[in-house]
């Protein structure tokens, strides 16, 4: 069926439903950032295969809204369709919510997959009154072939590896609820379900989450997810149902306050909830997301040993590479990186796809090398390289930014420069209650100085052995929504500034840090990061006379730190690269 | 009357209106930082001079809640009346509001004088559960010899120096306001009143405002104060009206939209606005504070003009105060810095009272010398002298910290990290959309690098011969409560880290900027800060060693400045002083 067909069809249910337009935004009942193909709705109705972007149908139009990063690639896809595009940002930005607003008010009634609607976006559609309905997924009509509901099995961590059990965690939970008169707790995020249970899963790709809902109740805990999944694993502090049931378990419920986050939340789940006797809805951050967020001494350790192996796969990867005995290019460059991984027994997988952008593409933030837009490492350039793992004890997540040939002197400033943000931030002491907002001009402050700029987010949390993307915790210019997050102790971040010539090249640096304490003085306690990250900077980008004596005595001691640490685990050919590529500035 | 005395009166007047509780918090109708005479209610009720607090007056308690600054001074102006002392901050924390709730919600009555309650405190007190009543001012009846509303003249300012007439910015408030669909700005703020009518008044200390409320219609503007103001001034393009007719004409209008700010505008407006036919409250800020905000070219030149004047008082008195050849005291300092101001005829007065902290004095941060504290200035010690003018063109803010004597180690390197954080913010270039917030850490972070911290705020807006506090930008670790704002060009504010060592020494260096542009690059606009303040560093306290190349040519490029600008200007005597303070480090 092309997709035209298929908009047709949706125009069918959609007057059969009763609906003047039908949003379709891609996302899972868990508003998830990577989702499983049962859930690539907007690449089944439109072709565009980009990871975000939002489909209104109507009886006489089909639009797509995509961001700037994926202008040329959706017209691209979309071209020989009924499809027409809209962009949300630039010059000629619009929105969907404003679409809608302008066109579908009033009388008109906009449809939408109850399970792919969360609750506080339903809030927002109506404060700009618009009649949004949560429906049923009238995708189900038409898509013939769309994915099942997977149910790989899941995968029991061992408690020793997480640190707290399943139960030592649902107590934890319960006590935060009980201090807030909650009696029950509904979990729709699937990393936090994941981190609760001490179970992983492969749903989804680089993202090891099963798809379920968690009820934690007074007395009991019940997982919705399919029952196949447990053949190899016995659920312990919990009780295992369907994942359909859970709105039948949400109605049976009466008289009882249930805290959910409005924002991980469907409205298939909230309906449910409202339709129920006397269910008082707190609203609130899920807790296990800040409990997570914090990682306990064996999580953090898992993950040093995860940056450990990480690092020798980086550096015999690095060591061939700067040999210059082959030949790479984007898209091969990346494999090789990968095989190195492969060779680690707690290797699992990559924990996102891996960006390899050479030149000119090392400026294009989100690049994703393809076969199509794939060229040969050759010559002078920079390559952007951001990758990261899954290992049995941890995620990583690093770019290194590699030279080719010889660099310009605006490649070395513009490296130097990175750096020195990269480094001002993860060596600065500060007081307890400061948020990752305060600091990010830290990362800033050397490239303004110059009217320079990026624009992405300076750190992302990062999960356990979970996504590579896990808030609430953050570094950003952009001011938080709400109460800003303090950094605490056990916190792990990354430390990623960058800088992006249009034509010209890209660069970034990338450490994970992990927050800890520095010291406790007569003004209070003080924070600051240990460094997780373990492989060399890009010495022939290095302008060292930029560099003050305390930035060069950081370079020194990282690289003498990576040096010791990797020395007798990387390959005996990697041992001269590492060495020359960790001695003293 | 004695204090027992007023507050049995005062329980008298409450059990008459029938009221539980009284509350006094001792502010204006107009949400004034200082306030006049009439206003000294909390002093007049509790004999606690201080100039923050909140007092509740209930049938068996009289409670006043202060901050730390003033546990000691109230404890002691209160020690022998029925008043019992609450803290509001440090260990034995409490808050009027909690109490409240805790004791005198459900079926009790709390009241406030409905001038002194803004709408948005009674909305807090409200979503609380308690029942608050904005009433009469009980003080009225047992207040005999109450300062009457004060009625000083108005004078009014060249239109050419404020850059614009009035007519001119109500024009542009009234645009704003019909982008809006609003109708009627009703304007509370004393600064925001002067600003807009270009006037200057003499109600209240140090802030050349005059009691009023201005409304600005379609057709119309009218301002309530007394006529009597009005003698030597004649009213341009509004007609002025008694102050107590305000709520009359508020009553009067009808099927309109009235703009104004909640926490700006009291309950006695509001009640007037709230019974009026048809009248809908927009709220948000008075569109003249973020004008007013933004100084245009004729307040920026009077800007730079005041501190130069305010640079060459500074530069007289200091070279009197290192020749060595007077005694001091603390108080007798602040006199004679005074007197060096009073010789520029532009001068009008002090822009806030001085403080002058000598030795462990230093360290308390709100230190205020008196008759009783006063010390001599003698032997080894540091002064933190922090004083400001107002001047025919604009308002002046200064802090210096004086060497007497010899510095101990630790005195010169906290004072040069000071320096080091002061230098750091006012020379970074930034991308447009940053606010002070996001820019706070580059002040703080070379104290937190050692485990030092200074918690009050790094900047604060300044008004143009206005308030020395005037917002809403400012530059603070505390993240802001709504929308940040942004910094843009024409903002002036401090730039003043310090560090207060209990018992042992202060050091606080302040100077005034103003936001400038900087540039425009592919990346966008860029500001930076332009210095106002034109006085030497205390060389005697800088540690050479710790300073970058680049501090080292930002300290001697300013005091190059410095003595350029003053060289022609300061007293013969004082020139040997300002050659030897601004010659390169």
């Amino acid at each position: 069926m092309q997709i035209n067909e298929r908009v047709e069809c949706l125009r069918n249910q959609m007057k059969k439903a009763g609906l003047d337009a039908f949003l379709i935004n891609g996302t899972d009942p868990h508003q998830s950032e990577y989702v499983s193909p049962r859930w690539h709705t907007r690449r089944w109705i439109s072709g565009f295969t980009g990871s975000a972007g939002t489909v209104i149908v109507t009886q006489k139009e089909a639009l797509i809204w995509v961001d700037s990063r994926y202008f040329v690639q959706c017209a691209d896809q979309i071209k020989d369709t009924v499809f027409e595009m809209r962009k949300i940002d630039g010059p000629e930005a619009s929105s969907p919510i404003d679409f809608l607003q302008k066109n579908f008010s009033k009388n008109k009634k906009v449809g939408i997959a109850e399970e792919t609607l969360m609750l506080s976006e339903k809030e927002e559609y109506q404060k700009k009154g618009i009649n949004i309905q949560a429906t049923e997924d009238l995708l189900d009509y038409i898509w013939k072939d769309r994915p099942q509901m997977p149910d790989y099995p899941v995968e029991k961590m061992d408690d020793d590896l997480c640190g707290l059990s399943a139960s030592q965690k649902i107590e934890e939970i319960r006590k935060l609820g009980h201090q807030n008169n909650e009696d029950y707790h509904l979990i729709s995020s699937l990393t936090d379900i994941a981190w609760i249970l001490n179970l992983r899963g492969a749903d989804v790709e680089d993202t090891p989450v099963f798809l379920s809902y968690l009820l934690i109740g007074p007395g009991d805990v019940k997982l919705f997810t399919p029952k196949s999944r447990f053949k190899n694993v016995k659920p312990d502090c919990y009780s295992v149902h369907s994942y359909e049931d859970v709105t039948v378990e949400l109605s049976k419920l009466s008289n009882v306050t249930v805290r959910l986050d409005p924002e991980k939340t469907n409205m298939k789940l909230a309906s449910a909830l409202e339709k129920a006797n006397g269910v008082k809805i707190s609203r609130g951050r899920d807790f296990s997301s800040d409990l997570k967020a914090v990682k306990n001494a064996a999580e953090l350790e898992g993950m040093r040993v995860a940056h450990i192996l990480d690092g020798v796969a980086m550096v015999n990867f690095l060591s061939q590479v700067k040999s210059g005995e082959y030949d790479f290019t984007e898209v091969t460059i990346a494999e090789a990186l990968a095989q190195e991984r492969e060779l680690e027994e707690d290797y699992l997988g990559p924990s996102f796809s891996t960006i390899a952008g050479f030149g000119a593409h090392g400026a294009v933030v989100h690049y994703s090398a393809t076969e199509e837009t794939d060229i040969p490492i050759t010559g002078n350039g920079l390559l952007v390289l951001d990758s990261g793992g899954q290992y049995s004890c941890g995620t990583t997540d690093i770019t290194r930014t590699i030279l080719f040939g010889k660099a310009t002197r605006e490649q070395k400033e513009d490296y130097t420069l990175v750096l020195k943000g990269h480094l001002a931030l993860s060596s600065q002491i500060f007081p307890k209650g400061t948020s990752g907002h305060q600091l990010d001009v830290l990362a800033h402050q050397f490239l303004w100085q110059r009217g320079m700029n990026y624009f992405h987010g300076t750190g992302h949390g990062v999960g356990f052995r979970l996504s590579v993307h896990e808030g609430p915790q953050r570094i950003s210019a952009k001011a938080e929504k709400g109460e800003p997050v303090a950094l605490k102790p056990g916190m792990v971040l990354s430390d990623e500034p960058g800088i992006y010539k249009e034509g010209k090249h890209g660069i970034r640096i990338e450490n994970l840090v992990a927050v800890t304490e520095a010291q406790t003085t007569e003004f209070g306690q003080f924070y600051t990061f240990e460094v997780l990250t373990c492989c060399p900077y890009e010495r022939g980008l290095i302008v060292k006379s930029m560099l003050t004596a305390d930035e060069k005595r950081m370079i020194d001691e990282y690289h003498q730190w990576v040096r010791d640490m990797l020395i007798d685990m990387v390959d005996e050919e990697a041992k001269s690269y590492l060495i020359e590529a960790t001695k003293p500035l």
